[in-house]
Formats: C-alpha cells, structure tokens, sequence
C-alpha cells in the first residue's frame, strides 16, 4: 500500500465510521419517533434524515464523480429549515433514498483510484487548488463526515423508544 | 511539500477548522448562557466546554506526545455526565483552561514532523498498528475533530444572547 492508499483508506474509513454510526442512531427509531423535534421548537428527526441523505446526493456532484438523483429535495432539505412541509417525501422514500445514495457513494468510492481523491473538487478553481493542493476531493469527504457527527449529536439528544 | 506533509496539512486544518468553529460558538455566550443545558434535562453548555478541553487535554496522552496537564478534571467532565456538579472548576478557570489546552496543542502539532504523525498512537499495540497502519496519530485527530463536531452540533441548539 502506498501513501496516497493509506491516507485514501484513512478518510474513508472515517466517512464509513461515521455513516455507520448515523445509520445505526436512525434505525434506532420507530416511524412515529422519526416526527420528534430533537428539542422543543428544533428541526424533527425526520428532517436531518432527509438532509444528511440529500446533502450526500448532492456529494456526488461536489466531487465531480457523478449526478445528482435527486435534486428536487435540495428545495426542502438543503435551502430551508424544517417546516412540517408537506411536500417532503415519505419516511418509507427517504429510507429508499438514504439507503440508494450511500450504495451509490460506497460504490464510487471503493472504486477510485487514489490518486483521484487527491485533485481538485467541483467547488474550486484550478488555479485555487494550484495555490492549495490539499483543498481536493478527500478534504471535501472529512468535511462532510464533520457534517454527520454535527448531527448525530443533535438526533443522540432523543432517546430511542424501548418498549 | 511530500506526499505525507500533504495529507498531515489536510488533518491539522481539518481540525483547526473544527477548534475555531467551536470558539466562536462558545465566545458568543455570556457567562450566565454557560449555564443553560443544550436541551430540556441535557448537558449545560459550560459541561461541554469541560468536556471538550479535558478529552483534548488527554489527547496528548493518546498521541504519547505529552501529559495531562489536569487529569482530575476527567472525573468530572470525563467519567460522567453532567449533575450540576460543585467541584467543577469556575468558568474562568475553565476558559484559561480551555485555551492553555489548545495553545499546546498547537504547539506540539505544529512542529510534529509528518513522518511522525503516521506512527502509532498510545491505545493501540505494536501488533495491531503492525496489522492496520492506517490506525495512527492522524486517524486520532480526524476521529477527534468529528467528536467536536458532535458537540458544536448540540450547543449550537442554544440560540446565543444578543442584546
């Protein structure tokens, strides 16, 4: 294994710890609980589920490594707030949605080859990441997995229901 | 700037990104707001404020580059959750404790070589690291950086005071 390997399977083992670890809070919960406000007038559970799946979705294009399935749900999950809206998906979509947008991260990742991870990312100029070679696509995925423990710690705040 | 120096600038501005975030998140508070719990019977923001500069104060330890300047602030901020405890130290000490922490911190990390920061830390055996060298110092620090992400997630749920 050579140092780019090494360093490639260190972020994702980090991305996956912290995938694993979201999947792990969520399923803890029943449908009903998925309505829970993680604390009295704060976004539901049902909502950072939503945006943690759609912000990922969205992860595919950032990284320049494929499109977006879903970029209606940007509308609801990304650019506002919980509102109650009624236009957001089911529960039973958004767990299809989560479920197909981590298959398909997991998928594009296992397969690129290291050297990839480390050029640059949609969101910068060449002549930006000319100046700063380690804002590239690796840099983006620790970020994003910052991102998920940002709100795990908030989802942790409800208490599974235990029967 | 090698391959190792590379992706030791991408772990240490990952969390460096995290220590501001959380400093300013923090800064914003006035004295009493430290006091408020992140959620109705959760933990008070000063708790962990405690318990993110204790675990850093510790993370010398784990990365075997340094001692604990306050162990006995684990069992407080460590070993259990927060009770309105009496022995915790003044907001103060806690704000001077805090910054000692990462000055330190920081001094360490910024003069560790690179090649350094690819051996083993201290919870892991010569045989393990032998097995998985990707679990080393820097695996640490990104692991750690997602933990004050996991937090800075929970007290920003605690809207600071603007007069």
């Amino acid at each position: 294994m050579d140092q780019q390997q090494l360093f490639v399977k260190m972020g994702l083992a980090n991305w996956n710890t912290q995938i694993a670890r979201a999947e792990k809070v969520f399923n803890a919960f029943t449908d009903e609980q998925f309505y829970t406000a993680i604390a009295p007038g704060k976004n539901r559970i049902i909502y950072l589920y939503g945006h943690l799946a759609a912000y990922h979705d969205a992860l595919k294009e950032t990284l320049g490594l494929g499109k977006a399935s879903s970029p209606e749900l940007y509308e609801v999950f990304l650019k506002n707030a919980d509102n109650g809206n009624a236009e957001s998906p089911s529960l039973t979509e958004l767990k299809n949605f989560w479920q197909s947008v981590h298959a398909e991260l997991n998928e594009l990742f296992v397969n690129l080859p290291a050297t990839e991870w480390f050029k640059r990312h949609n969101a910068m100029t060449d002549e930006d990441f000319e100046n700063d070679p380690s804002r590239n696509r690796l840099s983006v995925l620790l970020n994003r997995a910052n991102h998920v423990a940002y709100h795990i710690g908030q989802v942790n705040l409800v208490k599974p229901f235990v029967a």
